[in-house]
């Protein structure tokens, strides 16, 4: 059968989230998810919610929400776009930036998706290598950009966990020709982030999302932030209504509710100071995380190895091929409990 | 300062959907939403479901919904893609199948959200005029699609409300050196549907929305059905998890309680019979209709001074600017009293 597709997409593989396997009894440590519930505000919102609204369309621009986000980083509404999930907010971005003579700059390794929306768009990916070690970020980025007109900092990045300094990051921002887009789905969990930066600069853009902090990931939910200019130009590249109604008003109850997200948050960030200590213990070399999980080689560099140990004992967390990152398994952090779990079936592996 | 984005977004306007106004008291008939709540199934899994499963992903590709719908049109489960509403779907047939070297052709008139999509895209637009006075289709359509790489027929037809014959339909899907997208938005609301097209042919996507016949709206669902080949393709374009799982729960109760919908489908095509034999009676020229609404020319065939009058009127209907479509109005069948309203005011202006 001949195709009628764009040659870039018959080119493409597509993307392979992580899975979603639906046995009992698994412990599920594979794709950053939040071990707590969202709050309950949300249950209330969700047993009281009228059906009957449903029949109309949603805000179209989601304002009660881009009032909330504006005003928790001190910008306005105009300077808020709300997305179908942060992939939903990536996708415009890079229709919006990138094209066959507009290439994108990411760091390497990281967030996966990267490459395949520039794929779609027939843009190029230039990636600046991080440490092969330490996966610390090189000085001269920008000048390792080339001719980009998109530079992503995922900070904390993903799959690694560690942080760009906000010096380097602000140096980026200052001194790039294009669009910097400071990707921060997992802020919640470091110790600062770079929410001033989109107000400082005409050409950055901060996104975030509601599926890890904020407990959300079923719910799809995300916002990004920036000058004006820059937010009105993605507006026209969304779907008319692209966030429903019930997401609109579960994530409002949700993000308001900021004391029971922080204590979530806590307890995740001290169960992951504990299992890195852990795992150190056991010979692994933990990469120092600012998310909600750990990038950690096992003592023997085999991440395939371990992953498919921990897979055999229901215990499922990510491995990516790779020279280097096939060295490493990415964790998500969970309860107590399944950390322990997990920690017991390497112990049976590594423990001398 | 200077603008990052690519030629063609800076080019655009943007689509501007219907407006959603906020003012209490008014008869809202601009955006084809069904008058009627969604079934009440859908209210008992609003009030069982846990909120802790939001802090998951959800299946990345609703399949539960995929066999549903599958089975409803005689197909498999790989023959169907679920979106973000329609919506989501028409993003991806657009960036799929056109670009600055492949046009779309689409008949004139028709949605106007068709053309700001394929701007996105860079590509030509190849305008396939309806006849000026009935909206009746030209049977010599497919050599009118020039070199057209993709070619809708909305069916039935927005904003006209009437239907191409399936002859019609059928020839152009067998003719036609490209893909044929049949955009059944409106399709719960005729007599037939081209549902069997998409098996027959390799080169035909049928696409259904939740927003119409199903009232859901607020919710955002859509999806579409053709050859496994076409539908493996889209989703390399589809966002990861583009359909949230409490859109997914719902529509799937909703989208079996059959029944219910019927019924509501039976009452709103028997009221927009009665209101267009009330508008003919006034002077108008009414377009025979297989929707939810009426395209209707008012007696003096000036539609936005009738536009203008039924808003004082606290009713707002939809109006089209152009010199063809700017003599008629395009109003949603609401409630009888809505639809009572609405023909109060217009017996006041055109009333002899």
């Amino acid at each position: 059968m001949k195709s009628y597709f764009r040659k870039e997409i018959d080119a493409i593989a597509g993307y392979v989230p992580g899975e979603q396997p639906k046995l009992a009894n698994l412990i599920k440590l594979n794709t950053n998810e939040n071990p707590y519930p969202p709050s309950p505000q949300v249950t209330e919102v969700l047993r009281n919610f009228d059906p009957d609204r449903l029949r109309r369309y949603p805000d179209p621009t989601a304002d009660a929400l881009r009032e909330l986000f504006a005003a928790s980083v001190g910008m306005k509404r105009e300077n808020i776009i709300i997305g179908n999930g942060s992939d939903d907010l990536l996708t415009m971005i890079f229709r919006a930036f990138t094209s066959p003579e507009l290439p994108v700059a990411i760091f390497d390794p990281t967030y996966s998706l990267y490459p395949v929306l520039a794929a779609m768009q027939g843009a190029k990916v230039i990636k600046i290598a991080l440490d092969r070690e330490n996966f610390s970020y090189p000085e001269d980025a920008v000048s390792r950009a080339g001719n980009a007109n998109l530079l992503i900092i995922t900070r904390p990045n993903a799959p690694t966990g560690n942080c760009a300094s906000r010096e380097l990051v602000r140096q980026i921002c200052r001194d790039f020709d294009g669009i910097v887009l400071i990707d921060e789905a997992y802020s919640d969990f470091s110790l600062d982030n770079c929410a001033d930066l989109a107000a400082e600069f005409d050409n950055v853009l901060v996104m975030r999302t509601f599926s890890k902090g904020s407990s959300m990931a079923g719910l799809r939910l995300g916002y990004a932030f920036g000058n004006e200019n820059l937010i009105n130009g993605l507006m026209k590249l969304k779907d008319s209504y692209n966030v429903d109604m019930l997401s609109q008003e579960l994530a409002k109850a949700n993000f308001v509710d900021r004391a029971y997200r922080e204590k979530c948050v806590r307890q995740i960030v001290s169960d992951r100071e504990k299992l890195a200590t852990d795992l150190t213990a056991l010979g692994f070399k933990v990469i120092p995380s600012s998310t909600n999980f750990l990038f950690a080689a096992p003592p023997d560099g085999d991440g395939e190895g371990c992953f498919a140990a921990l897979r055999e004992k229901a215990v499922i967390v990510r491995y990516f091929p790779g020279e280097i990152t096939g060295r490493y398994l990415r964790i998500t952090i969970g309860t107590p409990t399944e950390n322990a779990r997990l920690l017991e079936v390497l112990k049976e592996r590594f423990a001398k």
